[in-house]
């Protein structure tokens, strides 16, 4: 046996905000109670932006009520700015995850803010966070591998908002390759990249499949020493940037891969690859996770 | 920049052979001189297997007639026994590729032999081989990573087999993960464990994406100093034991991946992408190469 590996599902999250579908707040609930019945433990359950903007994402604050705190589950808020973290902290929420993109084009379009303006949200989030036992803070470096518009991310400007995250002593850091570019080489140097700044905080890898390096980024990961990683059941989401593009790396796949090499995640494949195909039903698509199409191997049972 | 890395075009072979629809031999020449036109230098052309068992398969003569031999161009024929290696001394081929599968159920329900008979024909096509100049003879080891009908294969069966090419000279050995179960620490250790026993034969790898590691498995191999892998235009394939399932790795993404991280293919990435939608048009699918769907980044031009 190899090292344990914790998988934080983004599939409630990061799946279902890039999906065609909007679900109702019960169906998201009946998938996040499945996961955590698959033996998901930490899970990006809702996103407090604004639903006239994102319309998946309604129904955060019912979500989180209807998920009362209990020992072993993590329950994570996403947050794009300091109102979305005041409306979390009115919630259930475990813990909170703060967008920063790496990008100026991308932060504008995506939360209004430029890099500078976001980093100075972190710090003003920060200020105000109840404790650390009370609210876990992450910080994830969105775009942290190449955006859509403005191309390539300098490895001094993921490095330099990872610097400011450890400054205010950020829980965890999320290195995020949003829209699928990243090829494993790069995601090596950007991880070493990453520990010269900010030594002491724990480091988390978070990839989308939509070149299909999403697995070798992680394979790439794992051997460069990171233990926790994202993934969203089903290969749930897409990129709004290439419409024909699959998802998140899907958590069927990761496991796979992971388990089948000695690594273990607490996850149950068979329960996992139940889900990917009832969920990929619901939105009316076929799973993009290749295990959950091709069966594991060795088959089950 | 980093080293460059060759890639053995595998479409016109495995990957059409897996396809429901079986083209014109006219149609597979447009494919494989659209290919070469992209920059490739080395390619799978032909199958020596009965058309009646493989009618994918059919026209191997016509195919091998209309290339002349030229330089800086390697076509390669897939034999499966004696029969086959006969036939293809009979043409143009610059290259044999011999299969062995590593497992006894594989190997008689694909070539009707089991692995030791399998060796045995192996030795008596070295024996007629007119000579290295004349005639480039490889090994691929199919199913070296798991068999559908046996499940694990142990890494001392893939090393006899490695063995015994090694004692007959054989120019190269290609280790397959002939139905896309392989993890990438199980791929470095299978490559270690092959060149103990074969430490003066060059390795190549084979992989399917059937479980979305092959770019995983991949980026495994260029670590372990693996320079030659293959990979099929569009992602051509699939498997015959998972319906559902994507083919071969392809050669899109793996350009895209190599390239982007400094290492040269000598490829042209606009050029595969045009070709793996137009081969893909061919055969009524959507492209399973991850950047044939989703574009490449940053974007061409």
């Amino acid at each position: 046996m190899r090292r344990a590996i914790e998988i934080v599902e983004v599939g409630p999250r990061d799946g279902l905000q890039n999906e065609k579908i909007a679900l109702e707040t019960e169906q998201k609930l009946e998938l996040i109670h499945r996961l955590e019945a698959a033996g998901v433990r930490r899970m990006e359950t809702v996103s407090f932006v604004n639903p006239r903007r994102v319309p998946q994402m309604a129904g955060a604050k019912d979500i989180a009520a209807a998920l009362p705190r209990a020992p072993g589950r993590s329950r994570i808020g996403l947050v794009l700015n300091e109102r979305g973290f005041d409306r979390c902290l009115q919630t259930n929420c475990d813990e909170a995850n703060i967008v920063i993109c790496a990008s100026d084009s991308f932060g504008i379009r995506n939360q209004g803010a430029g890099v500078g303006e976001q980093i100075a949200a972190m710090q003003a989030m920060m200020a105000k966070r109840p404790g650390k036992d009370a609210l876990r803070v992450s910080v994830t470096v969105s775009v942290a591998f190449g955006c859509p518009f403005e191309g390539e991310v300098p490895a001094e400007r993921m490095r330099d908002i990872v610097a400011a995250a450890a400054a205010v002593e950020i829980d965890e850091i999320v290195l995020a390759d949003t829209i699928g570019m990243a090829d494993p080489w790069t995601v090596q140097a950007r991880v070493e990249a990453a520990r010269e700044v900010a030594p002491s905080t724990p480091l988390q890898m978070h990839f989308h499949d939509t070149r299909n390096t999403g697995l070798a980024n992680v394979f790439a990961s794992v051997e460069a020493g990171i233990d926790v990683l994202d993934a969203a059941v089903g290969g749930l989401g897409g990129c709004p940037f290439a419409p024909n593009a699959t998802g998140n790396v899907g958590t069927e796949d990761l496991v796979y891969m992971l388990e089948r090499a000695g690594f273990s995640t607490g996850l149950d494949l068979d329960a996992l690859i139940g889900i990917g195909n009832w969920i990929s039903g619901l939105l009316g698509k076929t799973p993009s996770a290749s295990v959950t199409r091709a069966g594991r191997f060795p088959p089950a049972g």
